[in-house]
Formats: C-alpha cells, structure tokens, sequence
C-alpha cells in the first residue's frame, strides 16, 4: 500500500543571502526520519511567486542553412567553478512566465524570442512546477520551448546585457539527430560541464528519432 | 571577447553532515564578484569519484500492448515537501557507471535493466558530466538511457529495496507523443511536481517529432 509522507518539524541551520539550510524531520507511514538537510532560496516577494525561475529552450527558424538550431549559454558558475552549458534561465520578477522568459532570452543571448513564441503542441494550460534539483533543494521554476525567427531584423546583430555577475557566452547547436554528440563535442572542445536538463532535452530528443529500432 | 572567469577565494560558511554552504570570490576578466553563495555535496571518497550520482531513463520494452513504456518513480522529497515525478536515480558506489545505475533501478523500481542496456546510438565513449541546478550547487553525476525488458522472467513481479529515508512510487508512462502531457497529468492527479530533468527529456522526446512542422 502507498505510504503517506510529510514534514514534521524543521529548523533553520544556516542562513544567508540567497539561501538558508533547513533540518526537517519527516514521516514515512508511521516512521520518522530525522535531520534531513534541505536547502531553499530566499523569496523576496511570496505574492506573485509560486516558483523562482522559468527557463527555455529557444528554437532559432529560418536560418541560411534551413537547419533549425537551439540557442544555448555557457555560463560561469561558481559553485562548480566552472562554464556550464545551459538552457537560458532566470529568476522570475512578474508573473507573466512568458515575459519573463522573454526578458531572460534577450539579456543572456542578445535574441529576440517571437511575439507568438509558443509552440502549440507543447502548450499546455497548467504548465507544471519543476524542480531541479529535488533531492537537495526546493527551488523550483517552469521550462517552456520557444520560437526565436532568425530573419526577425532585431535578431541579425546580437548584443547581450549581462548582470554585473554574469559571464555568457552564446553557442548555436544544430537540431539534428546529432543533438547530443553536437553538445558533447561542444563541451569537451572548451572544458564545459553540462546542465542536466540541457542534456537530458537533447537525450530525449534524439531518443525520439531512434526509439522504434529496439 | 570572451572573459575568462575563475575562483578566488572561498570560505565554508556552514558544514552539515551531508552538505556544505561556501562563499566564493570569482573573478570575470579584471572585475571581482564577491562571496557567491554555493551549495556542495561531502563527498565520502574522491579516489572513484568524479562525479556524485547517475540517473537514468529506463525503457521497458516487449510490453503487452507493444507500446514502449519510460518507468520513472514519485519520490517524497523533503526540501518541497512533496512528492516530485523523477528518473531512478542514485549517488554512486562505484567507479563503474552502468552497475550503479543497476542497482539504483532495481533498489528503487523493482526492474532489472538488461545485461547488454546500452543504447547504440546514445553511447558515446565520455559521458559527459552534468549538473543538476548549477547555479546553486556543484553536485554532479552522468545521465544515460537503458533498456528494461518487460519479458524478462524477473520482471514479472517487482520489488523495491528502499532505504529507510525513501519513500517511493513506480509509475510507467506510455512512450509517444503524448509523454509530455501524461507526465502533466500524471502529477496533476496526484499532486506531484515534477524534477526538470524527466520534463525537459519528455519536452525534447514530443518536440522532436513536431520539429519539422514550423
């Protein structure tokens, strides 16, 4: 039979600028487990956010070469040390998860995404919260597919407006049953680390192409 | 030009028993950002490890109806509190990729993954290494998809080896264009939410096949 969990008890252990460390306690059916380590992130505003990011995978069409790409970043993050390739991603500032995407797209890589960027087979009224890293953290964000027109005039001559903090630069990766060896490629070639959900996109999308021959 | 970015000082903040909080000084060219809030696993032996974890997408085939199944498990997390849809998944024991991943399925699922589970296509010779929420945490592990025969004697009646702190539910989803939206469903009806890793691998797996309509 499905046994019921929930949080106990939970205290602060730790807390900084961005993030606090919690100890909760938590029940499996009738037993409890103790001093389970939690890390959150500091919500400045509770009112508008359910979550605190959206990030995206931004499809560039019309290209010369007719071949879709996706638009990635290679950031360097500290905690690792190192650049990582990523989706483009942020905290969210309003709640319109579409605007703030927008916002994002357009500071990181310098694109533009389309007024009509939604892609309507993967539209889907109640987008569910995601959670990137669930076993350690519960910071929590939306992921969407969005349409960048590479003929879109503001889209020919690329400039970023980075944060103070932010170091980006920007990859173009050709969508083709080669997705994954592409990124893989990309990676060894500069010494990046990937980001799981970058990684598992371009698993899932060339499993796609491949899934019928077993 | 690209500015190069390294770490140049770092403190540990907090020390728990499985994680640490460090703030770092990071540099981006001649420009100092000062004390970045990072998260970092203990790690117990870092003679195999690279890396802390694997975590998979199993795919069971030779199913009743024909159509291939993805078996991924709702796991209790304490950090949202709740239970999150998820990849079987594991900290690593050993310095061999594959048993790890054997074990973690068969202790979190029931499923035994085949002897020969590669997937030609999606194995490449370095794995590369990925990060779950990067800007947060250097944790690290490798992603890979393997195959689960549903015809497989020991495959007929499965049983979990949960750990005391788990709390786990084996779920199977329908492989097809509809992956993404069952996922969606999924955890609607049962108040999930979902890791980003199982979502954006589901939205690279549909956006595939509709790749070529826009």
């Amino acid at each position: 039979m499905d046994k019921e969990s929930q949080i106990i008890k939970q205290q602060v252990v730790y807390e900084g600028k961005w993030i606090k460390v919690l100890k909760k306690d938590f029940s499996i059916g009738d037993k409890v487990i103790k001093e389970y380590e939690c890390v959150e992130r500091n919500k400045s505003d509770k009112v508008f956010k359910e979550f605190d990011g959206v990030s995206m995978a931004p499809i560039l069409y019309n290209t010369p070469t007719g071949i879709k790409q996706i638009i990635i970043i290679a950031q360097f993050r500290p905690p690792a040390g190192k650049f990582m390739l990523e989706f483009p991603a942020g905290l969210v500032e309003s709640d319109n998860l579409f605007e703030n995407a927008e916002r994002e797209l357009k500071e990181e890589t310098g694109y533009y995404m389309d007024k009509q960027s939604q892609i309507e087979e993967l539209s889907f009224p109640n987008i569910p919260i995601s959670v990137d890293d669930p076993g350690l953290c519960s910071g929590s964000g939306k992921f969407i597919v969005v349409k960048v027109d590479y003929k879109d005039i503001r889209n020919q001559k690329i400039t970023q407006e980075l944060d103070e903090a932010e170091n980006i630069r920007v990859h173009l990766v050709n969508l083709d049953s080669q997705l994954l060896s592409s990124l893989i490629q990309l990676a060894e070639n500069n010494g990046y680390w990937i980001s799981t959900k970058l990684y598992t996109f371009a698993a899932g999308f060339c499993f796609s192409q491949i899934a019928s021959k077993f």
